[in-house]
């Protein structure tokens, strides 16, 4: 495996072979697979699951990795091309990355949506020109649009959880927050949710619709799955017979980019915060997924959050054992 | 070993085994002891020996740790119980806490004093609050009241200088600082003494005793194992026949959590700062010990923390050793 | 290996040595050798090159490291000798150092030219004050006027490129930078070139010579090498039949710590970028060397650090490879 950037890119044995490859990480540790490995982490926003379970996911397989975020470096990192540094930056992503990547055998990156354009973004413009800067095998660790990591955590949350692939029933729901978020957690969760073979269900407010290529891509999915994709603003009507609702906030997709105007949109829109009435035409199980970090009262109740429907920790750990797999495949052995 | 909170909950076979266990492991390297295994590391306030004192133990046994403080998630963590989270902080530490706890083998946590109420912080309740989050094997790095690791290190040297634990006489001191400091160290070093059957003097100006209840446990461990505490404000009395001066700053306990009229009360007493003369009526090769950092020419003087009588490398380093012994306990071959 | 400070520590012998074990070591990984060796490293200074290849360097060879930097303390450090202590700061480097070292098998720190007197940071005042409060192997990661693993990583590049030791042509060029740097690479550069016996010139407008001593070290290390050392402001004469161009900026030596006189100097030099029309008189294949981080469109254009003379990403990944043969030397099996 030389690059880990989307669910897309694999075929079906390839993810089953990842999420039996992670479960058996679990049971059986392997703490001599990657000795003397070294992954690579560039974070270019913050983070604190993806910073924490990647390095434990190489200690637990006997390797290292070292972590590189913008302020260790002489006054941050200069991204824009063709630029004269003259200004505080001292050091370009154009030699930064690729002296990174050289240290280690694969790098992480992260690097959220820049928000400028809707367009850029869902082509993932900034990432992918990282990655044009090396060779090294990589893996996205969040991007303007993909989230793969997690969407295989998630997956595998669902299969623990013992909910069915076809016929389960998936509520990618918008919830209040009061900044406008990226969307590659919801695109990725849509897209995972979909070519599981589970019947999805986008519940989501007025004008905060995700973009057309996005559902588009999960029809496609779903298509080949045996599962279905639809949307709606109908609480009642996404919640029916629901097992999974999964929240999610993200900005406004016809005022991208536009802070003033998302807020606007989203003014009102503080009762979009998940609650037990939200559950009453759900499946009775139906637990609630959240990819982390939450605001609590506001995208979720603590009633849920602390309750018996949450498995947020659940899907957090998966997060280690996801990487594992990814890792192992990366680097280990048989690599 | 589930836990290493407090040296309280230790019988003294236990404490002999780790005393023993890290002299060995200084002796006769472990590196493949921990192999494979995970050291979580939350920091909620500042550290420098405990970070990186943790970091090296577990390296020499093999395996690894990560670091996680508040300023690498976004806008950092809410502590409050109960919130609406509609400020700057994205995560909750009801998450925060068990997400990280879930990517280690043991977790190790530092969450300082919050000096709001002296009741809440001699009952540690904030640090309590965090471990009722989690399963997993924890490890006390500072917390408002306890230090065991420091305790454990503290034990360690007084060993190796060869301080009889019957008869010793250890004089606990309060020195000058220009803020007020927490009660964790004193009173758990306190206890260390007492609980080693050390004769003990606390030497503290007017306004800075130590909590009834910290006196009273000293007072107990004290009679059972042979030593003796006692508190006095008269220097000379304190120091004589002494073999150890152990100095620390400390906030007024009857104005705690005030800190303008804590000011008061320590303003004039700048000559509270350990020098050659206070060791006068002391044994003649009586030693200085502080659990660091110090302010120079504030709390000590530089010929004591520079001569002889200063063992305050010697004490640092063995932070690490008995972390190792309690990590080798807690996650290791006969764990 | 007691410390690696400055290549004119070792012989031609025990150069050689390290450099083809930093070969060998690419060629055919150590997964075992530093097994439980932890590796301390101390950043007075900022660093991204230096923080991740050391840290790749340790666990390349089974081992691994810890980072402190100043700002994990309470307060930073404080750094002036005989200094009471009743500012901010609340640890003293004379504390730190010899404890942050006392966790480490070998010890790194980084501590840049404080630029108040040439005379001082000529003698590595600073960085020689804190390494005789140890007894730990230590690497110099860049003081004052030595950064030993460039050179070392930098003469490796020059031996991998296939120029020729002696005979070869090398040009130290000054470049513009809106600020004043330190002399630790131009120094230490301009003595690794002579050292290996090319024929060195130094390429420096008005008021940028180098001092006389740093100079007269490079004369003298040539005289023994069969190269030779000599100075000019013309680039055409500099650059005839190079097969190198070393681009670095540096403060001026005639105002050494004098800002203001300093930027007054380097105003109207802004044409000191280096560009493809420097090339015109020198070899067909002459390479353009950088330490990184460099800024483009300021020190050297994009047309020349994006083709094909730049090989600053090679000389980057040497860090890493020379690291690991200075660290096996020193704590590895045969040390």
């Amino acid at each position: 495996m030389r690059a880990f950037n989307s669910l897309a890119d694999f075929s079906d044995d390839e993810i089953s072979t990842l999420l039996e490859l992670a479960s058996r990480l679990d049971r059986k540790p392997e703490p001599q697979a990657l000795s003397g490995k070294v992954l690579a982490l560039l974070f270019l926003n913050p983070s604190l699951r993806t910073l924490a379970s990647f390095q434990a996911a190489m200690l637990r397989l006997g390797g290292g990795s070292f972590v590189i975020s913008p302020d260790m470096s002489i006054h941050g990192l200069e991204t824009r091309p063709g630029i004269v540094m003259d200004g505080a930056a001292a050091e370009h992503i154009a030699e930064a990355v690729p002296v990174i990547a050289s240290y280690g055998d694969a790098i992480g990156i992260r690097a959220f949506a820049e928000r400028r354009s809707l367009d850029a973004d869902l082509a993932d413009i900034e990432f992918m020109s990282m990655i044009r800067l090396i060779e090294t095998p990589y893996i996205n660790m969040e991007s303007a649009i993909n989230h793969p990591c997690q969407n295989l955590a998630d997956w595998k949350t669902l299969d623990d959880l013992g909910v069915p692939a076809n016929s389960g029933k998936f509520v990618l729901s918008w919830a209040y927050h009061p900044m406008a978020l990226p969307l590659a957690v919801p695109a990725s969760t849509l897209y995972m949710a979909a070519r599981r073979g589970m019947d999805v269900t986008v519940l989501r407010p007025e004008g905060f619709a995700l973009p057309e290529s996005v559902m588009q891509s999960a029809r496609e999915a779903a298509g080949a799955s045996g599962g279905s994709v639809r949307e709606t603003e109908d609480r009642g009507d996404a919640m029916q017979g629901a097992n999974i609702i999964y929240a999610k906030s993200w900005s406004s997709t016809v005022h991208y980019g536009n802070k003033l105007k998302d807020h606007e949109l989203r003014r009102g829109l503080e009762d979009w915060c998940i609650d037990e009435p939200w559950f009453d035409t759900a499946a009775k199980d139906c637990r609630f997924m959240h990819c982390l970090p939450v605001r609590r009262g506001v995208v979720v109740t603590e009633r849920i959050l602390d309750g018996p429907r949450s498995v947020v920790i659940h899907e957090a750990r998966n997060r280690m054992l996801a990487q594992m797999a990814v890792l192992h495949q990366m680097l280990g052995p048989e690599s």
